[in-house]
């Protein structure tokens, strides 16, 4: 027996991830990780949130972890990891920071290569590692002899790679006590030789623009650096736009803030306007098909300036080692104003008086009135499907943080995601939309949402259809994406839910609901459906159908 | 643009599977699976069937496939894929052939290393290829230069190796011609010259032999073994006996059949005549933790006969090359009566009728009586928990297919195996035995079962409570294996279900309810909830637990 105040293996664990700030865990428990769980259950300092299942787990992690800055899951072996590797592959595609624990059969099992239940019955116990090293930034097998260097190593590099890490410790290790072991991890430095070679070429290329526009991307708002961007925009006084997936990079209710640059899915205003500017101070972009309007982007690289976490690219000339908030903070010093005029865009989601509010309810209607009600300091959550596109337009209010893969598009994360916004933050309004075929992925969670008495307001757009997938299609109508129709109020009380739900069929029943919302969300959770038809899409879905349409011609020919 | 009569890849595959007796194929739509899923909806032989989510789709699968000897699953790139990797891996632990067809993005976007949705955001289109390696038989990406080879190749290989095989297919590729291709086959051959030897050591052991016992497992049921296994055991005359995973590997009914080995887990009266034997015929054995009572089976393996799927091995010699099919065939040809007395064991299910109809429903009661429901030629399929470890000691009628994950053992896979079940044999009455701590993984899936208009008989044993976890784990009492209570008769509703539902609180409702199946189900899906106290177990499980206790007092010491 070891001495009674030693430092476990898995206390060392749990206060390496408090001290990250880490006050939750998700997961689901299983055999091989009762040692983790019963510590974790005697520690004070961090809760286990039990999910419905693994993949949700994850997916509740990620949306943590992008509020929190880091965050972490606990499955057991075989089984419960594997079914979270999509979540952790889309936490990697999204650059979102997860210590994913993994309890496993007992040290001496595995040497024995006993044939377990939740292995292959074939011996090998590394396979399930081998997998992860595929969707993780690193991967580890803590042992008492390791665990100082090995744990402190994985959290540093989730935490400056935005990636998820992996670590699987066998269920006797937890118990031991750590080898006491001395790391000096070093923080990662800008080359400042490269810093002030690239801040010269960046100064005179601002300087020489006449039509410079500024375009925040993913990296801001995953290394947490907004404020110095908005401060770049103010200093300069230049119009910004973003990406899709920079939503929620920039502030959208700054003055200077013209809209969604989406090649040609998006607005064409926009487009030709970002597109007719000499200078493009890229802030952390991802060069993707969503955010270029599948390649429709016409941006000449010579006019590029992109600020990279690690390096900045300024033209054709590359500057490595040169960290982005360092860059940032320089950049924000030495730029002077060059007061550009910011062109009068039209809002995309404007309201519509002169709809009937009888008339059967469509995304005409109700993506503005979405917009009115988002307000400041709300967490959106928005799932993927037609959504991304029709609220990527969606004009936010400041220190709004929204949550949506656009990288990823993994349908079904969203619901699991809003519990996992839930759990991280208890004080702000957490918002869900999502749709009918992606909530039947993962609608298990809405049950934890409700078990753990969290209080999202809810709006499901119910077409019962995979709508997204005939607009992807170029032959629109197929059997395959039809889908069952459900009846989510019954599914919320088969729950237990004490929810405020609403059927809405007409543009007036959405005005309604919403006033109620705001009357009864602050006591209980909002599940307001709204019954559009099959067919029934924002305008930038049709953008996207007719570009499909045409390059599908394009191949005819 | 290709000649209209040209066999297509996507024509192609289609043909290969539905010669396979393919006329269902599982998944889920995505973007980068529409042109294989534009085809099936074209093919006329075969539907595709689609599932809630991916995971649900790989463990509807692998039930079809335990049921008619192959099955098929589409699913998209990234997101659809890993969402199956559990189902899969599961199948790989199982012996379950799953073919598993990917839809991929269009070839030049992977030669361009485009960011596309989906992926990593790396340019890196293998890596799910790279981590579906790890938990198949054999993976390929077809072009339409080798869908020829590769595709018949891969089929070949997940039937003759009961594994899962997996397929990656461009959208583009689907609808190109194949380029003629000529494969020879070759079936595997027994040595001839090894079957002799091993037939003629085989035939001294047995001769010698005073106490012999056939104990057919796994294998035999994978490879479709069961009848020339039973004239083994007819024309010898010996008992049988079978471990957990060799349920359904032999008829229970049978007169020489002894019942459950499960070393310290099951009967000792069977421990006892098992290990007191001297010559144990094993026929496809996999001595894993379930199937030896966590290895407290006490078999001498000089004793043991082991006739594996392509060697067999007898005591201490090995023969290689030598089919299970052929040796079982020639086998039968030359054993003679051994006229072995059968032990007269009794069964441990035995109707107890001094209890009291009024009572609170324990396991006591209903397990006898769901073994008296079990009727031949019922699909029965076992969640994950305590029930495989209750139900490996029913006593099965005749040509019974059971099917449970003894080695992966997975939570949630029964409900959407059950669909699959449904789907693969529209005649047969598919049993389900589920509980509430399982169930929430992958419930949706009742919304399949339901908008498909199957009509399985449900059991679910709500403890509400992870209750197997707490005797698996030597600390009985934790907050972490406490679980939503869910209304299931709400989550049917929910889900359109017009099905008979009942919750049974007492033994006496119990027996109300399986009268109302009777009537009812032949119209209907029945569900019946089972109220169960939150520790009540079998006795089964019971002894597990005193196993897992004593050996933490020996790791005290």
């Amino acid at each position: 027996m070891f001495e009674k105040n030693q430092l476990t293996v898995g206390r060392y664990l749990f206060n390496c991830l408090n001290s990250e700030g880490i006050s939750e865990i998700f997961g689901v428990p299983g055999d091989y990780n009762f040692t983790l769980l019963d510590n974790l259950e005697k520690d004070e300092r961090i809760n286990f949130v039990g999910c419905r299942n693994e993949l949700n787990a994850g997916y509740a992690a990620d949306a943590y972890a992008r509020i929190k800055g880091l965050s972490v899951m606990i499955t057991t072996f075989g089984v419960g990891e594997l079914n979270a590797c999509n979540a952790i592959a889309g936490a990697y595609s999204e650059y979102v920071p997860i210590v994913h624990i993994v309890g496993a059969p007992k040290t001496m099992v595995q040497m024995e290569h006993r044939k377990m239940h939740h292995t292959l019955m074939n011996g090998d116990y590394s396979v399930y590692e081998n997998i992860y090293k595929n969707i993780t930034a690193y991967t580890a097998v803590i042992t008492k002899d390791n665990a100082q260097i090995e744990i402190p190593t994985a959290i540093k590099i989730a935490k400056e790679m935005k990636r998820p890490v992996y670590l699987v410790i066998a269920i006797d290790v937890v118990d031991q006590p750590v080898t006491k072991r001395e790391i000096n991890l070093l923080k990662p430095q800008t080359n400042q030789n490269s810093l002030q070679l690239a801040l010269d070429n960046i100064k005179q290329v601002i300087n020489r623009a006449q039509k410079p526009v500024l375009l925040p991307d993913i990296m801001v708002s995953r290394y947490n650096l907004q404020s110095v961007v908005e401060s770049l925009a103010d200093k300069m006084d230049i119009p910004v736009a973003t990406m899709m997936a920079g939503k929620g990079s920039f502030n959208e209710s700054h003055k200077n803030y013209i809209g969604l640059y989406a090649g040609r899915w998006g607005s064409l205003e926009v487009k030709d306007f970002v597109e007719g500017c000499d200078c493009i101070l890229a802030v952390g972009p991802i060069w993707s098909d969503y955010n270029t309007g599948s390649f429709s982007a016409q941006l000449n690289p010579v006019n590029i300036i992109e600020i990279q976490p690690n390096y900045v690219k300024v033209g054709m000339s590359l500057y490595e080692n040169v960290l982005m908030e360092d860059l940032l903070n320089e950049l924000v010093k030495i730029v002077e104003k060059k007061s550009v005029p910011i062109p009068n865009i039209k809002r995309i989601y404007n309201e519509n008086n002169n709809i009937n509010g009888n008339d059967q309810i469509t995304s005409v209607y109700y993506y503005p009135k979405l917009q009115n009600f988002i307000k400041e300091n709300d967490i959106v959550i928005v799932e993927s499907g037609s959504l991304p596109l029709g609220m990527a337009e969606v004009r936010l209010p400041k220190s709004v943080t929204y949550i949506c893969q656009y990288n990823w598009g993994s349908i079904g994360y969203a619901t699991p995601a809003a519990f996992g916004a839930c759990v991280a933050d208890r004080n702000r309004r957490i918002v869900l939309f999502t749709g009918d075929g992606s909530i039947h992925l993962t609608a298990q969670e809405l049950s934890s949402i409700i078990y753990n008495g969290c209080k999202p307001v809810i709006f499901l757009i119910n077409n019962k259809y995979y709508t997204i997938e005939a607009y992807l299609n170029a032959p629109k109508t197929t059997e395959y994406n039809n889908i069952p129709v459900w009846d989510f109020q019954k599914l919320i009380e088969a729950f237990g839910g004490n929810a405020y739900t609403a059927r809405v069929n007409t543009n007036e029943e959405l005005d309604k609901a919403i006033e109620e919302i705001e009357i009864q969300g602050k006591d209980k959770m909002c599940f307001i459906e709204i019954n559009a038809d099959k067919m029934d899409v924002p305008e930038i879905v049709h953008n996207v159908h007719t570009m499909i349409e045409e390059m599908e011609k394009q191949k005819m020919n």
